[in-house]
């Protein structure tokens, strides 16, 4: 394809009338992003808008890191809002003046909203847009000062990306082989060794896969979670997974085990999909399948053996195995972060949401990831619908974690809890 | 269908637990809009978010116009950004604070918007939107000091309808019929009088219909443009939309006619797609039918009666009647509004969009209205593919109008330029 | 279009290559119907046999009835079996010969029916055979002897419209205007008078409507059902299709009303589908809707006043008038056909599904067809599904017709039965 | 599933019905399908009829061979013609009887066609049908008495797939995953490894994939083709299919390699689809993209080494190989079966279709299966728009077989005709 500026507007809108056209709006220099950006912005973002726009994202996706870094330094100060009149409309607030506000929020919105609102209309815009907040928050851990664009960008994501504009939308081995490869890709839990493990996730007839999507990105997942309809909780990845099994017939399933649950976009960080997700899978199988009673989930705890290293309670004889299920309760009830939130990051997500922690299983994951972040150890948190919202409040207000009754017994076996735990409860 | 809130959560999630989950999350009373606002705003946006929303929206569009007034008297003021914040945030600019900018704009974005995003989560939530500013549109009218309210739907709208998310969809005789009712009603310029009259404007070969949609709401039409093929420019919307008429094959048509442009949501005012339609369709049609040359309009003059009659130039005799020509070139060219833009609305948008006044037509429209609002006479206006973005531009920058040879002839005949043009222009 | 056979096969493989391509085939004057179906019956039936058979339909459509008819003569003779290969196969049965029997039915089908085989892969094939064979029905009025034809292409169109390849459609509101406008045509009963009435019969949640389509013909309904859904068994046309109306939830009716049912092409007369579509449609919305207990007709009487005046027994007075129930429930069970079978064709068809004769309503339908063919009265048939196959049997078999206990004292009610009627059962 | 004739029938009009429905169609067992066989050909094939032809192919579809071969077995004696009525009606045409063709052509049809249109309203019956007559076709091998139960079979799915019927897709990385799956289980001529050899063959812009579907079969693939668009034809399949490779735009292909056809359906052999593939492909791309001017296939000679082998020509040496062109080249030309049509099979088909023997490559495949057939040649056949049915004409009129001026020149230097081939030709 054609990727100069009188290329894309030839497809566009004609080959004899494209430099003619594209003459009007600017001279900017076709190799030049940042010219480009000025003049994407002067313009009303019509046809020769669109190609602009297409040009400057094939720009930055062709640069390299230091490029990148560049171009995002000219985005942070060129395209910054004017402090001098942002300082003006301030003062005006303080004078009370009419309409003062509203010139303040003016004042207050840095070009470069408009610039990406704008660069949303080249072709796959919206993706392409993602991709480059993928690119600048890899920047970003190098360069702190670039948090500001940041802040536009995820603004505006977040508000494109809004709940009413997602669509939930089945998964299954009838899917497009395109969109499944991209679920074997961005499987972050347990891996898709290949499509007839693929197949295996998909197609029997107890098992479920829920993603959601945008309608400006109709092949790109944005979050997936994988579903096993089960009599009983389910209490181990290998069993769950393994390969021939006995199947169950979805009416007879009492039990949905949400055992994988990943997010697929990087440029997408910090715009949380999970908790809507889950929710939302919940009350689509309970209107489907009325016979289900538990919703729980079948989860890692990744960060174990870590925090039991760094305590000295890594357990060396077969004997000290036998405490883990005191060990992990206590990691992950009792360990908490700088928020006094819980340091397990999975944890922290599903006790957030209003889940309950309802079980700890040995010998659950005998992968060798598994083995080495948790010594096989797998926990099943419970979403309980009539107690969700209850938990979720009480967790956010007071950082109150739901444990079963197990649970609690398991942590009454527990070792004394260490000083390690402690130093990260008050961070 | 039950909309008490309980029966919409039942709806959500199932009928024996939606109390439960309802109860945990708000005590508002579910007849009582501004509470419900309130535990939106305090909950995190999940299911029961969603039917709150539902809640909200459904109470909303149950008030009569009083009871809606009052409500928006309330997100005016209570859901208004805190004064003290913006304040303080300001000083906090001025000493030149880091995250500084950060803050103000936090605080300068008043929690209604936030409000608005989460009532976009419920089912139609987007379109119900829409109708909510249409309704707040009308009290707007009666009450400007709910102007800051307007200011944060529009700058949510224009983001959510930004151009990347448009989808551009072709209207014809196999479109569902519950959506060419629509058409039938939203139709502004040339109102469709019976399914018939519809068919003759879709059906035919020699005739096209595009409209923008947004995925959110995917069965109503933002806009929609009709289009008739012709060989050479049309002059009378009497010949074209006249039956039986002669039709032309696509192929062998040099030109294509703009007879109809209408925007359908009236909550969606002031966020224009217009320009952006016709544009795309020209380049849409281009590449379809290489063989168009010519993309003109032919567009009333709704102004020319009630101008020429502030003017006293209403042509009385027969002979008045051929100064026609000369007083419409006047009229659209030199009659001004307070911005230095053409008064005439049609003739604002067509030579805004960077198009020419091609030519003035006597006798084009013998309906009682083309009779009463302009004396039976149209316009063409023109886009010319290669000259539209600087006429675009001279138009902006300095309000110049293009006009063609044959209009300039006109103007000379024209009466000396009235009083009250130069009046408007100065205004 | 280019409908001459370079024009066609232009089409399909480009236009320097179609003569070339096409003079290697045939050189039959593409004119002449009958030299191409001789040519299309001596290729392979592959792109250039596509553009064949697309002329010789294009053709016979351009034909007038006498032309048809002399068309048709040749069908019926050049066309037909080898009369002396069939009598050489007849006697190498009689004597037993191997493969005699695969010999005799291979000589026993006329080569036109390899033809019409190959005019089905013209573009729209199906639908365009279908078409010939109401133009060879209509020839057929005036002549008999093209009876062999039609025999060979109902065979054929028998098989191609079998059961595993009728495809079942809900018609709403949303489909699309080019099939709606075919429902306000096809309509046979009960006429929709214009879009807005049509609208009353798809549009409210009350009302349903269900048609069968052939893969190959997708936009062309082959038949169609209008349903109402009801509490209690309607017994007014009138009210049914009343405006404004009170309507009734889906979930709440107990009752489907099957108050319309049209035959849609001529071409397919005698390739019955409405026993399959009403068993059909039973079975759906029992699916769909579980608290339906009753489906029933509500039809007209099509016969009852030609057969009471045949009797002499019109009823003239006030008085007679209430003698209609009796006369109509022994006009609809004792007057029979040829075949002891009911006289009546709505009779004969709802009767022979397996249904029962329910009720009889008086001051049922008020339009002028309705009081010129029947008094105004209508009757319910009732599918009781438990019973259906039984009855039909029993229908099938004895001609035993299942009438009401409601039914069967009108009868009594009845005046004795005329000579006439006897006269039919007897013919 | 319950897969009982109550449990079946349950499914199409719920659960309380089913057995009264049921009862009264049919006493016979439902384990006995001949017995449903009767009884399906007794009812009228609706609902009821739809569940018992269901019943009917699930008993099949369990038989084991020796079952099967009984079953068949009935179809061949107990739903054959009557033979009395056929000679009656034989002697009828003889004495010239009217309607007495009609009546023969009714009694020499067997009743199983009529069973088997009934059996295709069974959900999926179209697809079970096509695997039930592979059944049998294997149970033929054994037992040639059945050969009349195959001869309805088959008259009936031709003209059910009847090319007016045949529907063309493309297939890419976009297809449902259940259907590439088939395509990698089909391909019969260059095996596909695994997911990442069939995306080379989907994925990239050079190549594509089309297939022939029936509506009554969505997810079953009739026959494919694929294609490779290059510059100029493509001699070795090693290069054609390796990875990495450079690709092509298709813009800039001047030709397109057909370099795999696979039939899907074993039940369908003898219904043939491959020319009506080829053909179409042609058009379609050809009107896709103007440049391509050469359509070749590149092609194995599966029947070579056995043919040197039984003449004793097996090169043995390395100076043996380079008479392999010559070699070739006679085998392909020579080398007849008994209907005098060429020997290979490969050559059979294309030659057939109208193709022309191109060129002969040697070294070209290098796969074991390649060289083990054909010590790695492989051809080129052409199929030239403007000659290909000129071609097909002559070959099947003579058997003449069009070939190129450079094979001609092989076949010069080739060996002396070896006896064997000219016994083939004469056999
Ligand atoms: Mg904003
Ligand atoms: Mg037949």
């Amino acid at each position: 394809m054609d990727t100069t500026l009188t290329g894309l507007l030839r497809g566009l809108i004609g080959a004899s009338l494209a430099p003619k056209w594209l003459g009007a709006v600017t001279r900017a220099n076709e190799g030049d992003a940042v010219g480009l950006c000025r003049a994407l912005l002067s313009t009303r973002g019509e046809v020769s808008g669109i190609a602009i726009a297409d040009r400057i994202l094939s720009l930055i996706e062709q640069m390299d890191d230091d490029a990148a870094t560049s171009f995002f330094h000219v985005l942070r100060d060129e395209f910054e809002v004017d402090r001098a009149a942002v300082l003006e409309a301030s003062k005006a607030i303080q004078s009370g003046a009419p309409e003062a506000l509203t010139d303040l929020q003016r004042a207050a919105e840095p070009p470069r909203q408009e610039l990406f609102r704008r660069l949303n209309a080249a072709p796959r815009g919206t993706a392409r847009l993602v991709d480059m907040r993928s690119r600048l928050l890899k920047a970003l851990r190098h360069d702190r000062t670039l948090a500001p664009i940041d802040t536009d960008l995820r603004h505006l994501l977040r508000s494109w990306f809004n709940r009413g504009f997602l669509v939930l939308r089945h998964i299954d081995w009838s899917s497009p082989a395109a969109l499944l490869e991209k679920i074997i890709a961005y499987e972050a839990v347990h891996a898709i060794g290949d499509w007839d493990a693929l197949r295996e996730r998909l197609q029997p007839r107890d098992r479920r896969c829920f993603a959601f999507f945008h309608p400006a990105m109709p092949d790109e997942p944005l979050i997936f979670v994988e579903v096993a309809l089960t009599r009983g909780v389910a209490t181990s990845i290998d069993a769950l997974l393994s390969s021939p099994r006995a199947d169950v017939s979805p009416e007879s399933a009492d039990t949905a085990i949400f055992y994988s649950i990943s997010n697929c976009q990087k440029g997408l960080s910090g715009i949380s999909f999970g908790a809507l997700l889950i929710k939302q899978v919940v009350a689509d199988l309970k209107a489907d399948l009325p016979n289900l009673k538990t919703f729980a989930t079948l989860s890692p705890v990744p960060g174990l053996a870590k925090a039991l290293k760094d305590n000295n309670q890594t357990p060396e004889t077969q004997e000290a195995l036998q405490q883990l299920p005191g060990l992990t309760a206590a990691y992950l009830v009792r360990a908490k972060d700088a928020f006094g939130k819980p340091l397990d990051p999975v944890a922290r997500f599903h006790l957030g949401n209003g889940a309950v922690l309802h079980r700890i299983n040995t010998d659950a994951d005998r992968s060798p990831t598994g083995q080495a972040r948790s010594f096989g150890m797998m926990v099943n948190y419970l979403y309980e619908l009539d107690r969700i919202e209850a938990r979720h409040e009480a967790f956010a207000a007071n950082g109150d974690v739901a444990i079963s009754q197990e649970v609690r017994a398991h942590l009454k076996d527990a070792p004394t809890q260490p000083d390690k735990y402690k130093a990260a409860r008050t961070a």
